[in-house]
């Protein structure tokens, strides 16, 4: 626990004349800040850990405060978490005493009502819980900085860096909810100008090109122009500013984690938490559990610890547990798929004509229903199985255990809402070949289905569309669910309370109070950071196919940070104050998502959205095009129907072929989208050149992409450095000092 | 100036079982290692820079030992450097004594003479130097490990490091050499079976076929066979071992530098220079030439100090000298190539019928000759020039002037060494089209002249053949050079001096000898890495085309360690001692060149090695083959000679014709390599959907390939810790027992 030790205050303060204008500049006061009457600022001291027998060369103005709010709850933590109660070798800890019944809950008070009959600006803070809500839980405070010295002060480090994180990563969001705006503005402004969609809404021109039908025998030929308000609505996502989008958010990736690395290097040493996993306690659990002791080679202090093939062995088991988990979660995914394939075909077989009419959307809300059960009950066993697992790996110290249980659940969480997108970013439609061909089918039983394809207007939309329900939708409900509930648990169990002391004369008291508050969950955190690591995700990873992600995440983390911050003051007891260096392996885990967003982006531009083929239609060195009239005509492959098989082919008497649209002519060719030859030309429906071409700039476009995108990250990642100067300047210095006492010890000996 | 403070021998020692077996082993003797007589082993102390008014903390065992000889001499070194020798305020040094001609030189003196009368086995060392030259610079002693303590207590860090880098190098070798002649073994082992090579040899089969001419109008049309050789020493480099083989040794560098990370690691611990770069002195020429002074935040000591914007300046305008010299580089070899184009024609041109034939090998010789006389001349010029620069630059520290220098210096180097192979590889024949079209030609002062093809058989046995002469004949001529010069030199000097000795009854002193001595250069180290680290570049980024580069480089490391260690032993005046962290900008340099390396060989597989095409033949979904027969008419394209311009069809009286094997048959279709439409399909020498196929596909391996090589590579570095466990505990046991230390120093105060 370190502690103040020599006051450095200043010490390191530059003289200097560079950084003259940047010190004025702070000096003026920022909207944004507190003012120091409010929120004092704290004092930079020379810190290192507290020792009772050397109290006297501690800086102690105050016996009561010298220790923090957090370090004292949490020292009184430490010793019940490790207190016999009974003689035997396990009977250690508060926490056995609750989970057997002794008692029903421990932790720490709050400070005292959040609430105050005075203003905090006449009156000051009633207390530090009355402080933390006038800045930083109400909802009215929104667009301040947080408190963050006093959120560590009252809550410990871990929480305290939470929340830095989170104000930083919503900050960073700004610049890219602009951008991402822009993107969709220019996508709007230019709709109209976007020859290829006006192409497809005039139905007397490429609108009048009838189509080969998009299922089995029950669906009949359609006219391209039914396609026109989905192809506008592609556009918007699909035009050519998204690439530049795509390549902007990469790079907004690269500097978001880069600045992260200098903003957390600047807490730890602000915090003086940069060495805490060296002087880190063994889990109580672990001393229980572990019965072999070796002597600690850098204390010297005889410790219990786990031999290497033990934990390798342990480690394997629990690695194996999640590979048979993540496969669970895949085959669903693709019984689903095959649940659609086969019921649409189903329904489509039935007599009742209300049943033919609904079949798609009747498959598409039972298939959701299916998939969204598997999903939560999936998740319910894993959250139990990854606790299993994490407790059977025997991590030795808190954080190993957190980073252990958090990269389970990552993996699991990341399949579980990703695959679904996946699946219809780069396979749904890529296994369906021209009309007729026997390879769009699956065999199942003895009966063939044909596989689902996109719509004609492409599988972006699709994608964007599923993305914008999932991610608005998944955070609309978190939020109302994490403001509804502990509202409603808290004045449930409140109401009984405040009856009793009505009636019976009794004092409510701090302690009754704070027991009728929710318990906060034994690792709150992690859920928050799941949920943000999980929008970074949608932020970064499918920017290409939404740029109004990272505007949603924006608006969405405005209220996150406050509901939190709501919910910490105010709505749950108050959770023991924990230390933590940085946010541990979820930055890895950025790192890892910021990766793969690139490759994807990369493949999604590339691959699932029209720019590569509109820039070969255009600007082909042998036959470009000055602009993109006659480009839809160019994409569609033509189709014999006279090869579609008998138990394919379109019912002739089919209801649509009576619509004003084809007046019962009858059809002897139709367009598919693909490039394919043509009837009349050998080898009969094989791609064409024009596709290979394609295809090759497709790859190209990979490959350019990404090398360009890695080295400018490269370049961004070495030209930042890690730790800022000041910083970097602070820790030289103490490490001077330290030297400096060295010689001074030794020389005394 | 760290040295000895408490023996904390053996304190760290692990009592696990886990490291029995490794220890047991260790007891063993190695034949590798020197037994512990002739080279004791130095004790392993706790440390801290040495302080003189606080002498008494160290242990002393004897004063005149407790330094070693480089610290010795590296004291004496740093005092000569800042003594004023007059007033004035730049009058500082021994440097500038030298350079205005009052000493002719200074150097530290070596230990005595290299070669003892009695057996180093029976009587021990004469002195240091002679110890040195028996256990390390002998030919005789070429298998054993270097004495690396013994090296860095002679001649200091820097010099340690070089060859600790350099044994670890050359160790790293062995794997990748025996692999890479595995690879070759199995070429020649399956030779015979390969098909397209016996298909070419085949006069009767497909060495039957009519080749259009290489060039123009002079060149006659030719048989496929005559391509028979070439064709077979081209699969010796270019089979589907050396796919296998690229993708090694692009893990092989990866796994090459994490355990560098980790020797190095160690080596810092070892030898105390782990914070080097925080002690660091200013360089007197800093001193002297920066008027500005600051206060330096860390130590409160005031010191010369270049201003943000001046640094920036300086920095910008040496990086556009750099941007244009290395254009310098890039416009030469583009004119080397374009005067081949032109003096071709030209030679060809000649009515001679002599120089008509031996035109392609003039051509080839004067271009080599132009080529080389201009890199030479552009590499004296360059040298001077970054020396300038980094003197413009002010660099504060050595470290910091060695590492600008060496930056600028590699980087034109690299250029110099590798664009012309990387235009080999790469560029040379890409810009042919088919037989007699426009784009083939450049045109030059109203002439056009044809651009050079590789040869039929593909570019890549070009490359290989220029690797091969580049690699070998650099290192022989380099080897030769190391051995001779300084040989001719010493010899030159030491005659007059011995000639005297014997007639006027002089003595020939230790320091005149030593001054007779060649001076070591001044930035002796770098020429030593530059050469090292541009074969690093042969090994990794060109090992698809040469898979034997490693064995080469292995062969001439073995040599080179002991030519280098001879050459600091018994040949160089003993250099001033110098520290150095680590082997400085060349890791990052090796780092690059890993991953240039990987992107190249993907490149060299997919795009200049036939592997691409074969697979397609073989594996083609549609049209797959069992084995390769008929895969050499598979990849020639016909084309109708009479499409030829008058001016580039060859002459039908050419003496070709009427050689045995024309035997004056008239010439209607000739093939080229390339998949384009045959003269009767319409667009005309378009290329083929094949073309475009395997282009897709190419790309496709390149994307799939460097995909998984950076996931394996970055994989491998997740798994290997940068610091070796032992080390990182004793590192862990060093800082617990300074916090302890500052808590004993405030606790007394």
């Amino acid at each position: 626990m370190p502690i103040e030790l020599n006051t450095v205050v200043e010490d390191t303060k530059e003289n200097d004349m560079d950084i003259d204008f940047t010190s004025c500049f702070n000096k003026c006061h920022n909207p944004l800040d507190w003012s120091e009457d409010i929120v004092p600022a704290e004092p930079n001291y020379f810190t290192a850990p507290f020792n009772r027998s050397r109290e006297n060369i501690f800086i102690i103005n105050n016996k009561d405060t010298f220790f923090t709010n957090a370090q004292r709850s949490r020292m009184v933590y430490e010793v019940l978490l490790r207190t016999k109660y009974e003689p035997a070798r396990d009977k250690i800890g508060i926490d056995k005493l609750v989970s057997n019944g002794a008692y029903t809950a421990h932790f720490p008070l709050h400070d005292g009502k959040f609430t105050s009959e005075h203003s905090i600006l006449t009156n000051g803070a009633a207390n530090d819980r009355h402080l933390l809500y006038e800045t930083w839980a109400r909802p009215g405070v929104w667009y301040k900085h947080q408190p963050l010295d006093l959120i560590r002060n009252y809550f410990g480090e871990k929480v305290g860096i939470y929340f830095a994180w989170l104000g930083f990563y919503t900050g960073m969001l700004i610049p890219a909810s602009l951008v991402g705006l822009a993107v969709f503005i220019y996508g709007i402004a230019t709709l109209w100008e976007n020859i290829p969609s006006e192409d497809i809404c005039d139905k007397s021109g490429a609108g009048n090109i009838t189509m080969c039908p998009l299922c089995d025998k029950r669906c009949y030929y359609w006219k391209l122009s039914t396609s026109c308000l989905y192809s506008r609505a592609t556009y918007l996502f699909d035009n050519p500013s998204t690439v530049f989008f795509a390549a902007f958010m990469a790079l907004w990736a690269t500097v978001f984690l880069e600045f992260w690395k200098r903003k957390q290097a600047e807490i730890e040493y602000d915090w003086d938490v940069a060495d805490y996993e060296f002087e880190e306690h063994v889990r109580p659990e672990f001393e229980a559990k572990v019965t072999r002791t070796k002597v600690n080679p850098v204390t010297k202090i005889e410790e219990p610890y786990l031999p290497f093939y033990s934990k390798g062995c342990r480690r394997f088991t629990s690695l194996l547990v999640i590979c048979f988990m993540i496969c669970l979660v895949l085959a669903a995914l693709l019984g689903v798929i095959v649940y659609r394939i086969v019921i649409v075909a189903v329904f489509y077989a039935q007599p009742y004509r209300y049943i033919q009419e609904n079949a798609k959307l009747a498959t598409t809300a039972t298939a959701a229903c299916i998939n969204l059960i598997i999903i939560m009950l999936l998740n319910k066993i894993y959250y139990q199985v990854a606790l299993a697992l994490t407790n059977l790996e025997r991590p030795r110290t808190d954080t190993e255990f957190e980073n252990s249980f958090t990269i389970k659940m990552f993996c699991f969480q990341f399949v579980n809402f990703y695959a679904t997108i996946f699946y219809i970013a780069f396979f749904k439609g890529s296994f369906y070949e021209y009309p007729g061909s026997d390879w769009n089918y699956i065999h199942l039983a003895e009966e063939k289905y044909m596989i689902i394809q996109c719509d004609p207007a492409g599988c972006l939309i699709e994608l964007c569309i599923q993305l914008a329900i999932v991610m608005v939708g998944k955070q609309a409900f978190n939020n109302f669910k994490e403001i509804m509930i502990p509202k409603i648990k808290n004045w449930c169990s409140a109401r009984g309370a405040k009856k009793a002391e009505k009636q019976e004369d009794n004092i409510y008291t701090r302690w009754e109070r704070d027991h009728d508050l929710t318990a906060s969950p034994p690792m709150g955190l992690f859920e928050e950071y799941l949920e943000m690591v999980i929008q970074y995700g949608f932020v970064t990873i499918f920017v290409a196919a939404f740029p109004l992600a990272p505007l949603f995440a924006l608006i969405n983390n405005i209220i996150e940070i406050r509901l939190d911050a709501f919910k910490f003051v105010c709505e749950w007891r108050r959770p023991p104050a924990m230390k933590a260096q940085d946010i541990g392996i979820w930055f890895g885990i950025l790192q890892g998502i910021t990766f793969i967003a690139v490759i994807t982006n990369a493949f999604i531009i590339a691959y699932t959205s029209d720019f590569i083929p509109k820039m070969v239609y255009r600007f082909s060195p042998n036959d470009g095009h000055q602009d993109l009239t006659g480009y839809m005509r160019w994409t569609l492959s033509k189709f014999d129907v006279n090869d579609f098989e008998n138990s394919s082919r379109p019912d002739p008497n089919h209801d649509s072929a009576r619509s004003p649209e084809f007046n019962n002519t009858i059809v002897t060719e139709c367009s598919y989208r693909d490039f394919r030859n043509p009837p009349g030309i050998d080898p009969k429906y094989e791609h064409t050149l024009t596709y290979w071409y394609i295809f090759a700039a497709r790859l190209a476009f990979v490959i350019v992409f990404e090398h360009a995108i890695f080295l400018l990250t490269w370049v961004i990642g070495y030209m930042i450095p890690d730790i800022p100067a000041d910083v970097h300047l602070m820790m030289l210095r103490e490490n001077y000092l330290a030297k400096e006492a060295i010689y001074t010890t030794e020389k005394d000996k």
